[in-house]
């Protein structure tokens, strides 16, 4: 893509009224547009990263047997009064508004009631379980206070699994996968180092829900770590009995601040018994549908991933989820030579953000920066006397010149060291 | 993708309040699931063919130099007062709700003002300029009767691209370029023969605006159709003064009643003057921008696509945005034999359906029809006992026998004719 072919351009400031670091960080940069507190476009470049993880998620859920749907936003009161939570008094975030007919609805928060009512058409023997769905759909949680930037909105994309199986037992073996693959997806996010599978306070099918915590000062939570276990306990559930449970000792747990960017949940027959999800056993008994659920935040984990990696020049980018993997800088008349080196770059798979526009050096390498992609490289008539190109890491102080056929090899390996 | 592995269920009955024949069959075949009256729930099936739309709609707006964002659903007042379109008496599908701290916000109905609104950002000089905006995102439309299934929804994704050009002849160059665009669209979702580009009425900026129109029976518009002309007027414009000044003939003009798939309209400097977005021009002076706007709903058109090739067996998909291109019966002990095949279809980059369940044949042959898939494929003991299988077009009345080393050609070569 060649950045005179792209309409974004970075951006001094961020808006007054912006705290959070990686929404003022994701503005400057041009990946994200505030509309208002909680509420953010995705342009172009934010959008590209936003799919990437969407992408790692999905691969990573269908490996454990998911099936990708999506319901709607709108929601009917009845399957919500059947648990109990179309109440405000028991979920406050709601938004609700009204059909031109007159009757109220909601706009979906979460989505085990309208999952658990609309599985009642796929499930009636126990040959149709266990059955795993889920989904990347938008959320409206209307949150009296949103200053986390894309980390806390008041309209974000969550992607929600839902399990349901025959009993505990079925459940159990799933909730283990589960935790497998969520260990997959943040590793191949560049987050698996410092982020902790942590036991957080469950509910009246499971003593202990499980939640995935990174490391991160921008967080709202508190958990107590155990990095040589590779374990974490939340605050929430911090007490004597419960280390003495999970056999953790207390002198050797460190007490850090972190954002939940991952959970999964036992839900037991709750909202199974509520809607009437029911299925017939091996002995012709009825039964009701045993559930778990396991959320990520796609784009709150991309806020944290901006909390925990940028640096004083700007946004960093793990590899995987760049929205371009080079940022190439033109300089002078190199037209010809900088498009070869496009083609050949994304012959071999690399995706290239060209810019090609008439700026000052200076300012096309605070771009760069700014941008935060994981590879910056320099095409000039200077380092082409020589047949040569510069490259430098975004988190390398130190440009190299590469001979201008080692160039493609010399990216490619970066870009896997990465 | 094994149906074993697949929560679907194909369902004797649609809800009985569904009138639509899209819904009813989508919903009969596992493809939707309604939630309420214009808003559906897209199962596994319908979302892969309703992702297939949105890939190719999304590579060709990408040929055209669109660039892909996504703007929020929730909408701050402000523009829409600077339009006057935030006003219900102006604008009469407008969701409202309202934020825990009091505000009213509302769902987006379309983006226009939106749009203009972030682009001041982004729009200052006439370098910037043209640029081409484009996303795939969910509109709210409060209609009062939403009785077309998944053409008329509440809750619907728009591809809405917005054009901002530094002037009327460079906004017309790009405006003829979305015209070819749009055909290839629509030839490549397979409606290209019985889809035609038709005037209609415009607003201030240009006295017609321009729609695509399908000739459907479920359509809600009427258009006056010159066939060899590959033209039509919409029943709104009818008058002789237009026919003649697009030159038709009122006695070669066909009456038919029609469904629009998409519409392109020159909105001209309304927004960019409500929002304030100008540009500088070469001259140094103040110039409002002028835009354009080009919608196709991607989840509306397949419902054109149910509605004009679906037979009284149940669907009918084109090639190219069926959910998977082969269904598979499997029929005894062929467990091991229908495995190797799925893996060599699927070597060939055609997408399988394996119904692998243990379920009389008959029910797997009605599935087959009613999901609508283009090649259903049967491999049983009695078609291997000559190494062969049984292929049958979802179109054809009849089967073919096939040796099994010609397979995957054969396949190959009947999705080509599609």
């Amino acid at each position: 893509m060649k950045r005179s072919q792209l309409f974004v351009k970075t951006q001094k400031d961020a808006p007054a009224d912006e705290v959070s670091k990686n929404a003022q960080l994701l503005i400057k940069a041009g990946f994200v547009h505030k509309e208002m507190a909680g509420a953010y476009d995705y342009l172009p470049l934010g959008l590209r990263t936003f799919n990437k993880i969407v992408q790692i998620i999905r691969e990573e859920m269908d490996a454990i047997g998911g099936n990708e749907l999506e319901m709607t936003a709108l929601q009917r009161p009845e399957p919500w009064q059947a648990s109990g939570r179309w109440d405000e008094g028991v979920v406050d975030v709601w938004f609700k508004t009204e059909l031109a007919t007159g009757q109220t609805v909601g706009l979906g928060t979460t989505h085990e009631e309208p999952i658990a009512d609309m599985m009642r058409q796929h499930v009636q023997s126990y040959k149709d379980l266990p059955a795993y769905v889920y989904q990347f759909q938008k959320k409206f949680r209307n949150e009296l206070r949103s200053k986390s930037g894309i980390m806390r909105g008041r309209e974000f994309v969550m992607k929600d699994l839902y399990s349901l199986s025959k009993d505990r037992e079925e459940h159990e073996k799933f909730y283990e996968l589960s935790q497998q693959a969520y260990e997959r997806v943040f590793q191949r996010l560049g987050i698996g180092n410092s982020t902790f599978l942590t036991f957080a306070s469950g509910g009246s099918f499971s003593k202990f829900s499980h939640e995935y915590q990174t490391i991160c000062d921008a967080g709202e939570d508190i958990v107590y770590l155990d990095r040589e276990k590779n374990l974490a306990v939340n605050e929430e559930v911090y007490t004597d009995e419960v280390l003495a449970e999970l056999g953790l000792d207390k002198a050797k747990l460190e007490k850090v601040k972190t954002a939940e960017v991952g959970n999964i949940f036992t839900l037991g027959t709750k909202y199974a018994e509520a809607v009437d999800l029911h299925y017939t056993d091996e002995h012709g008994e009825r039964q009701p549908v045993f559930m778990g659920s396991y959320g990520i935040g796609p784009g709150r984990t991309m806020g944290v991933i901006v909390e925990t990696m940028a640096d004083d020049k700007g946004l960093v980018w793990p590899a995987n989820i760049a929205p371009y993997h080079v940022y190439l800088v033109s300089i002078g008349d190199v037209d010809t030579e900088a498009e070869e080196l496009v083609r050949e770059l994304e012959a071999a798979g690399i995706e290239v953000l060209h810019d090609d526009r008439d700026e000052r050096p200076g300012s096309k390498f605070a771009d760069a920066d700014l941008m935060g992609l994981p590879i910056r490289v320099v095409i000039s008539e200077k380092t082409l006397k020589n047949t040569e190109i510069e490259v430098k890491s975004r988190t390398e102080e130190n440009a190299q010149l590469v001979s201008r056929q080692k160039a493609v090899d010399t990216i490619k390996s970066l870009l896997k060291q990465d």
